[in-house]
């Protein structure tokens, strides 16, 4: 079999698998919007025997016999073609399950959502005791998972999934300075006199009105509806179905402006993403992003640096006082861009601000790595946790169902998973900070409605460029600068240092 | 291997068929309702891959090994236990896929969207020549595999695929009795004094409260939305996902009540069945219709028998008055239910009422016979077509788009399907008629709004036996007689004698 060969049919099988997996991916959009409730034990099912099949083929030792074939060969010389990347992430993800033995995936996944149940039942009873057995069994497979997947770090073993090539040293490093940086703007806004009216988001504002402006905002930013739609879930996600069909979910609350409308910018800063990957190298490696972090950058950058940017505003805000006006009619661009700005150390990840949002990350970053390691015992996670809360962010959760009992990603078994968030807004600043210096008028365009400068370089740098560069090194190609923590807060200390007068 | 082991892997190896079926069902109908344009080419792929998954399994030579192990073993002992069915319909789909060649499979799947796209083009056109020799082809390939299929009629080999045991020549006999009967009720309608007021339902109707009243008349009728959705389609139609998950489809028409709010009953009808299958039987042939007539029949009976009838209107009518006060605010009952009963002689089989609609198909049933023994050359349909619409119904078509180009079912291959419209038909009024007579006050309960008597009794007489019998067989099991035109024939004599005042 010649290398030429052998690659074709590597690739022919990985289209497969991706096949396989838009098809799964649709099941879940399903589950998650449109399925009658009847229909929970039969998609279960469905899922599993797809699952099982997508499996089957990831691991099927003829991917070994063509990657040994194809290895080596004159095929690969260049080290960024399509070729030599596509091979080398197959070869990755092959090893990765390859070093997995058939009888732990089983028992991870046998575990994953007895554990995610006892975990929501804790969290509604506020008893973290209801689900401390089953994050300890999660726990102790994940250690034995990494241990075979990797002689080093454990962390690093289970971070690699999400973060190829990342490493938690880099990462501590990364916290560490953004930590020292951050405290003190913190403390600065804390003692602003200046106190957003809050109460202006939480009028009435109608769900179908949201419904229309959120899809109307999504098409100006260059979300295409015709590769892709906007439907109701009870949590907003981003569901990649085929190259041209990528579906985004947020969720309306008739008293709540922002939640929904962020949630939107969001999730179409990932589908942006995913409606800009190459179409040809659809089903291969080469078709899609590099990491979590690449992904999570794109939306926190539409999300925050032009969703809640003063130039968008000035742009939309009319707007939206023509579609909201009983709850927006007299009030100031300056008062809403204020309120939807607001800054202020909180319990909840999900709804904190740019500025804490990454301190929520760090903690549980910290976190997770000591219960891998062993350093920290599952039964003293809920003091550890509110001991950080109350060193970084000065507060301490009156129960657990508002402190470690908030995000399921543990029960799922998703160690490793956080500070991908954190290199997303990173990433984000970086890329933007870029952007902003070659596109001089960057700031006039957003105020002109115009968003496809900004849409054009980020296709250009990042989105055709699929998984060619590890993130890092994508980030520093696109930017000229490794991962850093700068510009994000440069960034922050320019933006809130006006707002709050600092 | 023993018997009941070889019988427990053929029952897993169906189930996984079928699940893949319910992974395509969906596949298919989010194609019909929600996916966004871009999605189609990604959509055809996903649904090739897994037909061709599904195929692979129907045909495994695995399946013929363990039938041969289990026929003939005391596990089969009483023919119409669920051990017994199910090895019954194995084989049977077995061996019509065993006996057709694979590149006959092949050629049917490439033709057969060729075929459908240039008919679809030459009934916008109005024009058959562009769909002819696309038809020609179809035609050789239905009866190339005919004849793999049966040494004896070609039709019949076709035609068991849709109604399996049914015969082409007691349906003729059916038919022509049908007709004599039908032929002189509509000359007598055609000179009744009484004229519908059409306009009626041609009022301006909300699509929302279109929407709503039909939800509430499909969960009147014992539709389960729990297990269920309605939703917007081009083409009405119902959906089995999975045991706990049957879907339904409408169109709606501001301007038009009765097609989509008939519509909506007759999908209740067919979702009806699936929710009344056996839920232990899932997946294997004992939780399946035995046909398409008897599928049929249960849309026809809930869309005709009951939708269309006067007591259901006794009770549904004043609602319907205060939903829609515009259109009917100024309407009796007895104007609307004519109008909802109108009978004309007309071109199209879809928009055709109670009493013509089996002559509409008695014509294609004459036609597709004739086209795949070889008697009508394809060029000479139109003609054929025409020459008939005159004999039967005493119109000729003004072009051909209005004409033989007004069914899509050929141009995919569908020969031998037509025929289980009509037995629908039967079925129904026979089913209904053995209710009647086991219920006395069937009409009270329904002017009650009480659907339950009717629903019970179909679930325990026919939705429950799933494949056990023949249909034919469990007509007659059920309401005493076999396949029969005599109640079909006294049910529309006297509701439209009432009716016109014959």
């Amino acid at each position: 079999m010649t290398p030429q060969a052998a690659y074709d049919e590597l690739i022919r099988r990985v289209r497969e698998q991706a096949t396989l997996g838009a098809c799964i991916a649709l099941l879940e959009w399903d589950e998650l919007t449109y399925m009658p409730p009847g229909g929970v034990a039969g998609r279960a099912q469905q899922l599993a025997y797809l699952a099982g099949l997508e499996h089957g083929k990831a691991t099927d030792p003829r991917l070994g016999e063509l990657l040994a074939v194809v290895e080596g060969s004159p095929l690969l010389h260049e080290p960024t073609s399509a070729e030599a990347v596509n091979v080398r992430e197959i070869r990755r993800s092959y090893m990765r399950l390859a070093r997995l033995p058939r009888t732990l995936v089983e028992e991870v996944a046998r575990v994953a959502p007895v554990s995610q149940h006892h975990w929501a039942m804790a969290r509604q009873e506020g008893d973290f005791e209801l689900w401390r057995p089953w994050l300890e069994k999660m726990v102790a497979l994940k250690r034995q998972e990494a241990q075979c997947l990797s002689a080093n770090d454990p962390y690093d073993a289970l971070l690699d999934d999400y973060e190829p090539g990342a490493r938690s040293d880099d990462i501590a490093r990364l916290f560490a300075a953004l930590r020292q940086e951050l405290t003190p703007l913190l403390a600065a806004i804390a003692q602003s006199r200046k106190k957003p009216r809050l109460a202006i988001l939480r009028r009435h504002y109608s769900l179908e009105q949201q419904r229309s402006f959120g899809m109307e905002v999504a098409a100006a930013l260059g979300f295409d509806f015709q590769r892709g739609r906007l439907d109701t879930a009870v949590h907003p996600f981003s569901s990649r179905i085929g190259p041209g069909d990528c579906r985004i979910t947020t969720r309306y609350s008739p008293n709540q402006f922002s939640d929904s409308f962020f949630a939107i910018l969001h999730e179409v800063g990932h589908a942006l993403y995913e409606q800009g990957l190459d179409p040809a190298a659809d089903g291969t490696p080469m078709g899609e992003p590099p990491s979590l972090g690449m992904h999570e950058a794109q939306s926190r950058l539409w999300e925050n640096l032009v969703g809640r940017s003063l130039p968008f505003w000035k742009h939309f805000f009319p707007r939206a006082r023509q579609v909201f006006p009983e709850a927006l009619g007299e009030v100031s661009l300056n008062a809403f861009y204020l309120a939807i700005n607001h800054v202020a150390p909180s319990l909840n990840r999900v709804q904190s601000d740019e500025v804490t949002y990454n301190l929520h990350i760090l903690i549980r970053f910290e976190l997770e790595k000591d219960l891998l390691s062993g350093d920290l015992p599952v039964a003293d996670l809920p003091a550890a946790w509110n001991r950080l809360y109350q060193k970084y962010l000065g507060l301490t959760p009156g129960n657990d169902a508002d402190g470690c009992l908030q995000d399921g990603h543990w029960s799922e078994g998703m160690f490793g998973y956080f500070p991908t968030y954190t290199l997303g807004n990173l990433f984000a600043a970086q890329l933007f900070d870029r952007v902003r210096a070659e596109i001089g008028n960057l700031a006039e365009q957003f105020h002109q409605g115009d968003f496809r400068g900004l849409l054009t370089w980020l296709r250009r740098q990042i989105y055709l460029q699929g998984s060619r560069y590890r993130a890092g090194k994508l980030i520093e190609i696109a930017t000229g600068k490794p991962p850093d923590h700068g510009p994000l807060v440069r960034m922050l200390r320019e933006k809130y240092g006006e707002l709050y007068g600092i």
